[in-house]
């Protein structure tokens, strides 16, 4: 059941000295790998690996074994995939197209909350129909990142044997396939979006009214991320067994925000990837998880592109889970 | 020391039922009395009772007895004095002027988070020079709303035996009486303002840094009000000797939220009331404090007006602080 490698190993290794129970199982990231251009009131880099594909896994593969699926262009070469490898995320369902990868250009101004799109060329990622290989088949768990709705269903019917599929979406999706991705969320477990997303797919602006009608959309939870306040966890009634008490996490006030790109990915990485390593599905797991979804998200912010994600250790997240624990809770 | 009535009697008693500490000390709320028009999707009233001081004195007559300052018109009768009293309030501080009292109107469309002014009338209040009743001397706490801010520091002048002192102000006075601010920002322990007059106060976008620099400008803390996602109290190094890591609440997601005015009040009330109910200060009475501001909030915008804080158990307060701690602890 276990496809072991180096990074799942480690990460295992650590989670036995930190006390905590073992247990691995894999989790396929289906989105894009890209290559950005971002500006920030930090500065400016060029040319870095991005990708919402990139950031999930990278965040992921702290917790669990991480497969993943995307399509990159000729620029994209044994330097990038090292990145991958490093990491122990199996890389084999990454599917080389002639031509460039996907490219992104960003600016951030003062409000760090919201980029300023400079330029987007889909280049290989505009043909992109996700491949599973074979190998991938007896994945447990299945994050789907920001793609077109009918893909993302796509790659859940070929996905039989799932456990849990969490799912991202974004604006441009909301608007223009509205009746694709509803079928879509018919197939998802828990759907992970920011609060306008939310009020947008439901039409109210109220948020726990809208978060209840997307959850009568098909997931049995949503996770709304609120950027720098941190996330809430909506249940639809009765979902996995564990009441509808919604359940929110911090952020950490960050002084320093060095490039907010990938945050929302990277929460995404840290939520799923704690569900894969836990042998039960329950209220105080998925609580847990979106503790652990603040926290990568928090450490992707601290420095361009995915820098930060690429060398962390379990320590290192596990003193920030406390940081934030201690954020919030009372004696 | 305690000058005792109804409200505060009863809140003691209640507590001793529920296992606290009784340890009561008197607030003294300076701010405006009000009668507000609001319009929201859930209705129209007109002519209710408002006001910042209102508001904050009803939250806090929950947790300790409640002397209040403010200037009332004409139209200001027995009827309106009885919603103070009933609560145990302390009204020989509101001054009975000629003319009419503060008249606001309000209207909130979708987003509830903001009101466009529909107008406002200062009367009475445009002459408003808070005098402090002899009897009112002794008190250990206070709290000085949101008025103009050469009168905040009179006040405090006037009242040197306090053991700590609350403070509000808004961006009109932020932008057109920065230097005075200044000066009353020297001579109050904790300010108490929503993230964009933070941001505003400090001239800087990241909230962190705004608060760290707010906090160099004489406050040992300050709570930052996030709307509906909490709230954030930042402490200057060494304050309170408990050091300097800032600590978050949550507000409970609403589903219908009435009117949101006076949250923001109520949510001082709760928090000063609770500090002054409480013998010690330390970092877990700041943080339980944070959490009961945040209750006194959600309660005050589930219905108009002050109705719904007119009319609270201590026994509700309770009951819904478990709720908020429920929705962010983990086990």
């Amino acid at each position: 059941m276990f496809s072991e490698n180096a990074g799942a190993d480690r990460t295992r290794k650590n989670r036995q000295k930190s006390g905590e129970t073992s247990f691995t199982m894999s989790i396929l990231v289906v989105g894009s790998v890209a290559f950005d251009d971002i500006t920030s009131p930090s500065g400016t880099v060029k040319n870095i690996l991005g990708g919402a594909a990139t950031y999930c896994s990278l965040a992921a593969s702290y917790f669990t074994q991480v497969r993943v699926v995307a399509v990159v262009g000729e620029d994209f070469g044994p330097e990038q995939e090292e990145v991958f490898r490093r990491r122990g995320i199996d890389t084999r369902g990454l599917e080389h197209a002639k031509g460039k990868s996907f490219r992104w250009g960003g600016t951030y101004t003062d409000n760090l909350n919201e980029a300023k799109t400079d330029f987007t060329d889909l280049n290989v990622f505009e043909q992109f129909r996700p491949k599973i290989p074979a190998q991938y088949a007896d994945t447990e768990f299945l994050f789907l990142a920001n793609i077109q709705p009918t893909l993302q269903a796509d790659v859940r019917h070929c996905m039989n044997g799932v456990r849990l599929t969490g799912c991202d979406t974004m604006n441009y999706w909301i608007q223009r396939t509205r009746k694709e991705l509803g079928e879509t969320l018919k197939l998802v477990n828990v759907l992970l979006i920011n609060d306008t997303e939310t009020k947008m797919l439901a039409g109210d602006s109220n948020l726990p009214r809208a978060a209840h009608k997307v959850l009568a959309m098909g997931p049995q939870a949503l996770v709304v991320k609120h950027g720098e306040y941190g996330a809430t966890i909506f249940f639809r009634e009765g979902a996995f067994g564990i009441g509808h008490h919604p359940f929110r996490a911090p952020t950490l006030p960050i002084e320093e925000v060095k490039d907010p790109t990938g945050a929302g990915d990277s929460f995404a990485g840290g939520f799923m990837g704690y569900l894969a390593s836990q042998e039960q599905l329950n209220r105080e797991v998925l609580k847990r998880a979106l503790f652990y979804g603040g926290v990568m998200g928090s450490f992707a912010v601290e420095s361009f592109g995915t820098e930060r994600l690429q060398s962390l250790s379990r320590a290192e997240i596990e003193e920030r889970f406390g940081v934030f624990r201690e954020l919030t809770h009372l004696e």
